[in-house]
């Protein structure tokens, strides 16, 4: 038996030849440390470094001088504590950025991989993975006649929907510009969210669907026959009416694979910036879909020069929608937010008519840590 | 409607600020750059760097020294086309280990996050997303009453499953030392391959079970309730019988929640080092559970000390399995794995007992290089 605590050894040894900064003790630095007040020190040891950085959302400049010790090591602590949120960072070597080696957990947003950090309590308590029920989560491809291309989904059905035998609301939660059928997931912590909510009884037990709505893609950069290309906005076929055009094919593909309640009082639709575009142009587009429309941050107006049945007869249509009174209309944005001034536009139009809606407004503007509030006020709302 | 052709550019500005330098032409440099050829350049914007080197596993040295040009470019293209592979890679810059900020594409093996990329052909092209019909991957949470948590699984159910109303056979794929329930689909390219080999005819549409075989996690790191903590190694609890003695609810489970065909005959069980251990172990300790048996550069013996009813009368139990004839049992091991001597003594001992086993030997030693080719050799030879 002595032949296994060599081969012990061997496979740590081997692990570390690939793996050693990380995992290894003296060599290793541990960044970011949270500490117990909630101020947050990063390290990096670079000891050929000249000018070290770190950059990020947890300050209000975006930016930090990090300071070099004896051993080679750059350091920042936050010199006040940071409140509660998922947080965003990396550090700039000499110009160059790079992702913390000591955290391994990164997201990617459009083409820029960054790493995160959570500092627990009150709301951010929902994007943390907690010791309570979870929902599965799925990647699954549809057929999509219109688009003419197989695309994927991310479906999450609550905790329990395996054994239950229940039929469940569905709530259609579409991402923005740049983004993909991951986005809501890893960076808007949908999947934790909603676990959390549900949990503590705060929202229905609903399936939630989050699509891919860059018309062209099979699905996220990188998941697709595309290969391992490099991820852009993808402008082309996001707002030009085809994606919108295409939604009841998403609708139908749901309710004949999941145990749905398949008519409008349970169903709700929102999305983020172009993703409350859509979710706008499609509840007014097929006003008998969904009782529940929320617009995080949303952009209003097609495009200059894009024509679409989709956007034609915007004030007809939604005439018709609101005629047939939706259950909510739910517009939520940040004061900073570039698209403040079009939502302020669009309710004055609504208030005009007299459509009834609910306006949510906050600081800060275009950004992930408003979309994660947007979705944990939006969902306790919906199917009640 | 000018408020929208503004809006596309304080859209574009705001994205950019962040993910400027892996968006934007004239600062961005394309790397890896995959040549026609199959030789590959990688290039990295470093002006103030001294020493740039490219690590991985795209050289048999696995280090490459990268020259500067005038713009402040690093640059290193392999002086020899490279044979289909998925690779991967980090730069280092003056001794630091970073990632490629052109490459989004990262995975993360035990406590290393590293960029991948695929040169096509052969037999990487079962890596690869092809256009094919795709199943659903899922992840799925259990309750384990034995190790008294809940636990995550990854579940790829084969395209058409849904709609199909068919049952199908199940095979359990089990990780290594410090890999997790996602170890096998990122790094294993397990459904890309399963979707490849299926669409091809070459496997059975069948059920994957993908399951976290450290008894103490309830899943991936970052995934759990443990929070965003740095992965370790993890040794305690995964080699001392626990995850053994509780698979049977794993397979309770599966065969509850999915239309499987739940029975011995149509059940593979493989895994690759600690998984192959672990698929040894569980295959003989349930002789009526698995056909199949795929050992991938396993570990055979458990650890000197360690006791538990599992690893009892090891002899006895294989005499009990091999007596009831299981349709395959399949030995891989590569020339300059570690682990080659135990494989070879454990083959010999099979040997002399007349057992019958199946042994596909090849180059290299304990790597994920090697553990794909096995799961495409593996899985064609299942419930056929």
């Amino acid at each position: 038996m002595k032949r296994l605590t060599f081969w012990v050894v061997t496979m740590l040894v081997c692990i570390t030849t690939f793996a050693q900064q990380a995992l290894w003790g003296s060599a290793q630095v541990v960044s970011p440390e949270i500490h117990e007040d909630h101020t947050v020190t990063f390290r990096l040891r670079a000891p050929k470094a000249v000018k070290v950085q770190v950059v990020g959302d947890f300050s209000s400049t975006g930016v930090a001088e990090m300071v070099e010790n004896k051993e080679g090591i750059w350091e920042y602590t936050t010199p006040k504590p940071l409140a509660p949120e998922l947080y965003s960072y990396n550090f700039m070597v000499d110009g160059l950025k790079i992702n913390d080696p000591a955290n391994v957990y990164v997201i990617r947003d459009i083409a820029s991989v960054t790493n995160i950090f959570i500092v627990e309590g009150e709301r951010a308590d929902y994007y943390k993975v907690n010791n309570v029920p979870h929902g599965t989560v799925s990647k699954i491809w549809y057929e999509s006649p219109s688009l003419g291309i197989n695309r994927r989904m991310t479906v999450y059905t609550p905790a329990g929907y395996e054994s239950s035998g229940k039929r469940y609301p569905v709530f259609y939660l579409l991402h923005g510009m740049g983004g993909d059928e991951n986005a809501w997931s890893v960076l808007g912590r949908a999947t934790q969210i909603m676990d959390n909510l549900i949990a503590e009884g705060k929202a229905e037990p609903m399936i939630l669907v989050m699509t891919n709505g860059n018309a062209i893609q099979e699905a996220a950069p990188g998941e697709a026959s595309m290969g391992l290309t490099i991820p852009t906005l993808q402008l082309p076929k996001t707002m030009e009416g085809s994606f919108e055009t295409h939604f009841p094919e998403v609708v139908k593909f749901v309710d004949k694979h999941y145990r749905t309640k398949a008519n409008k009082k349970n169903r709700a639709i929102a999305g983020l910036s172009m993703g409350g575009f859509h979710s706008l142009h499609i509840s007014k587009q097929y006003p008998d879909l969904f009782n529940y429309v929320g617009l995080f941050s949303a952009a209003i107006f097609p495009f200059k020069g894009v024509t679409s049945p989709i956007y034609e007869d915007m004030e007809g249509k939604l005439k018709v929608q609101f005629s047939k009174k939706p259950a909510l209309y739910w517009i939520a944005i940040g004061k900073t937010d570039f698209l403040y001034k079009s939502n302020e536009e669009y309710r004055k139009m609504l208030d005009e008519k007299g459509y009834k809606y609910e306006y949510f407004e906050n600081e800060d503007g275009h950004i992930w840590k408003n979309w994660r509030i947007y979705l944990t006020e939006f969902a306790p709302k919906l199917f009640k």
